[in-house]
């Protein structure tokens, strides 16, 4: 058994942690942080765990074996400044500060895509969990990057549910406003474009530009990535390309026939799907950005570290509706 | 034509009102009050108008034949209090400040239900429009009421879109809690009570109980309430009263056949349908919170007022789906 | 481990049942019977599961120890007739054949609404499942029914997400139709209002009429019920006996707050809210009616039937949004 | 006044030309077909109309100054050559059936792309009314392709509502499936690419490779394009020659902020917004699928033809929400 403590407890991805872990057979939460709700029940903000815990949300770290982070972007950094970490404690973090820049105070973390760092995973102390957006197309784009195939530009658009704004309110997830609704948004600048790039260069050799249009969509989990680029690769032959390259990721698998987004939603899952059309190889790649993008993931880059079934507590029944 | 005016105009009945009446043959809009966008362009909160209006918000009022009140409840005495109403002009509240206290300052309100106070309102200089819940209830009760058929207490379990809510952000509107949700809210003691208590009263000479259970739908708009209470008169019957009852009312309509809520989205009408069964009458009543529950009755009471057609601007295309 | 076959395998019961059982550590499904797909792999038609099974639909029943029949209402008679059921081999119906009349052949089915008849079913060979409307608005009344409380008629509205009306494309399922749409159907005679009262009776020893509105609900997943009926009780004192009544029960919970639906949306329990209004006391109740109404209660059944922990691969991640 | 003929009569898109004709006051809507339904009035399908309309299906063609054609794809051709259309009738077809072979038996249908080939409706007798996915995508394009700036491939995806999908049940529009999901289906083969590649090539006088990806949303109403090819021009120089180029139509307008599905739904509506970023333009278009994707873009093409003004009957409420 291990000590997790998660600070940033009320806000989605901590919610989503706790439905995790309390039934994970290798772990204890020992504390669960808010700086504003110390004190009361960790039930009153995730509701739907009402009867599964007693959890209590509190100001004091004690001494985890590991700590998630899950603060607003650019908070992670504030958190190891001002905390006492106990020695030893290893460190996922879920927001976007050590991911680009990787080193800080002696600490350096590794980028926690765990289909593709897996052994350096295994070893590390601290880890970088990465974007929601980014996993989902990195998990499109990883064969063909690794294959040296990416040749030319590569087009994206990404349709993300209403969880990725998290907890705070604000007019783009008012009801009104997103219910039956489409809009884009940060067209080609998006933020988790840096990742994507940075793991792309560092497989492929070469830093193809990607165009990506990152869309709201008028549902609640789940990211659908629609990526093609220029190839002249059968769709047959990438199909098995994939399927070799994820053949030791129990969590990302090839699916024959087209899919559709609730397939992997409140799963740990990645599906891709491959076609070839007018020169190009067009996938389709479909998580749930709060479990693989996110919770999930980090969870698996914990079982990673401390050397469990790295699926351990991590093989949810799929919403499926 | 008659010039019109809007108090608090980037509110959502505030932009059905412009909807509505930026295509009446018989209305200038000449001043969408604003006190805190004063100076910006309607379009700038109310998109869907872009090409169809220049308004701009303003802080002053001008000289209007008629205002409409589109404030938060409560805001409406303060409106009155502080404003220099030029003589002769009208009022149309849509708030709940003078549905029940009626007499303020001299004025006197009418309840502006269309369908039952039609020749009072004719004639009236002040019009409390009635609730979005409170109209979609009373349409189902008016006919057995007139009747004194209410012989014993009402069940009714009405569930509203969330555009009754506001444009204000708050958690039970924020998409992710909202979407696919379903929960109840003041049970037995929502605020409308108190209008249909009056109105039922004043038609029936009796005063029943009635328990009303509202909820929070997961839809943008639209009202649908179950209703029943003991009556021993058949179905039929029933509906030829209410057949009868609302001959002369241009929005209200008997269906044969069981309804469903989009059937009137984006309409000014009410469509009713109505069982027996158990010894109890059963009536399903649906309305658009924001039209006939709101902007669209207020126009309907401005017609009435003005003399013009009941009906004019008020034939929309339905939406359906 | 138990061998366990599902008849009926294309269903949306005989998904659940496969989402749950391919993580229960006690379970070996032996067979997934479809007479109209027999050869294809179970992932054609429950996409989500990909990665997850191999499994194949047969026409071969085997020897299993438990069938779980998910059929449609009136096939689970006709298949005990024309199956050679094992010897031995017990039964779990998910359609309605067996609930009133409770013995065919020799066979005699248990109720099978686990927090009641906790003891039958413990010794039992062959359970019929409760109906998803009646173990959401039964858990809400147990308690009061125990208590010989219900003193007068109960009012019951309650909305259910579409998964209710199964895989077979139908009009009022369609989603032009379907979404941010709200209709009444079966008013006051729903099919399910037999097992209700046959359970209150049998408890209560008097069997008052229940009005019972059901509503087609925009969403997918879950019944939310609103209950109420005349009772002198204090709300207080109502949530003691209710805590009271389900202390053994792993997967009932009374909640303090109001409840929204989400809050049990892909888990296995029921929440409870209780107040009290006008001398009525007011009861929401909510389940999935794909798990706590269908397949995971059936595994509760299974659970229970073969001695196994009640809650054995029943504790699900929430989905929650 | 014109007599209006409908065939196809219980259709979507025919549904939506009742919804605009029964308030138009040019019309007489004189005979609506149905093969399958003549004699129940139109309100047993189209149920929203309730108390609008006493219209009855029938299966006499009559003799109509105009009709309109709704029906299967493939299935206008069958109309025609078995239906005695009276000399001098119009035609509107809103299938695919004359858009790309525009001459059939003598008749020659216009493209009507309303903003398009303004000139060449107005003076004739056979419309082809463009498909809903080719309109949005047209309308955003049209600017370019007339400055012969269209210099390389052009990427587009775009998401529909399930009202594009018609009122014949399919799995894809089943609501368990589609609430809540996206997919993608006839990635670079969709079949409005025909009529696309016609009008850009006419007016840019080349033929660029356009890479549609089309999605299905889960939403009801709308199609939202995302669009962009290399273009060295500055957005706000291109937001210019959109408005000039759009000056004249009274229902296509440029947005200066970003742009949002339900800003146009329920309206005869188009939106462009136009960014640029990294030597692409991007253009973000929205229009109602079944308006100006359809029927309201019919009713535009049908005011044209008789020489009514263009908007007559076409200015609606919008549902904003």
């Amino acid at each position: 058994m291990i000590k997790v403590a998660i600070a940033g407890g009320t806000g989605y991805t901590a919610g989503e942690l706790l439905r995790i872990l309390i039934n994970h057979p290798e772990v204890e939460i020992t504390s669960v942080l808010s700086t504003t709700s110390a004190g009361q029940p960790v039930t009153n903000f995730h509701r739907d765990l009402l009867g599964e815990t007693d959890l209590v949300f509190t100001d004091h770290l004690g001494t985890p074996d590991v700590i998630f982070l899950c603060l607003g972007h650019g908070l992670s950094r504030e958190f190891v400044d001002t905390h006492d970490i106990p020695a030893g404690c290893r460190i996922i973090d879920l927001g976007n500060d050590f991911r680009l820049d990787s080193d800080y105070k002696g600490m350096h973390f590794v980028y926690g895509l765990t289909d593709l760092y897996t052994e350096e995973i295994k070893g590390c102390r601290y880890v970088a969990n990465p974007g929601c957006f980014a996993t989902c197309i990195q998990l499109g784009l990883l064969p063909l990057a690794a294959l040296k195939a990416i040749e030319d530009e590569v087009h994206v658009t990404a349709i993300t549910g209403a969880t990725g704004g998290g907890r705070k309110l604000a007019e783009t997830a008012h009801f009104p406003y997103r219910d039956n609704n489409i809009s884009v948004y940060k067209p080609f600048t998006h933020q988790h474009l840096g990742e994507i790039h940075k793991t792309v260069a560092a497989l492929a050799g070469s830093d193809p530009q990607i165009n990506f249009v990152p869309m709201r969509g008028d549902f609640t989990r789940g990211i659908f990535a629609s990526i093609y680029t220029r190839c002249g690769m059968p769709a047959e032959e990438a199909v098995q390309i994939y399927k070799e390259f994820y053949k030791d990721s129990p969590f990302v698998f090839v699916s024959d026939a087209p899919i559709s987004l609730k397939e992997v939603v409140n799963t740990n899952k990645c599906l891709l799907h491959i076609e070839s059309h007018n020169g190009y190889i067009h996938i389709t790649s479909i998580i749930d950005n709060l479990v693989k993008g996110a919770s999930g993931q980090a969870v698996e880059n914990m079982n990673m570290m401390f050397g469990f079934e790295r699926t351990l507590a991590l093989k949810f029944k799929p919403s499926a509706f």
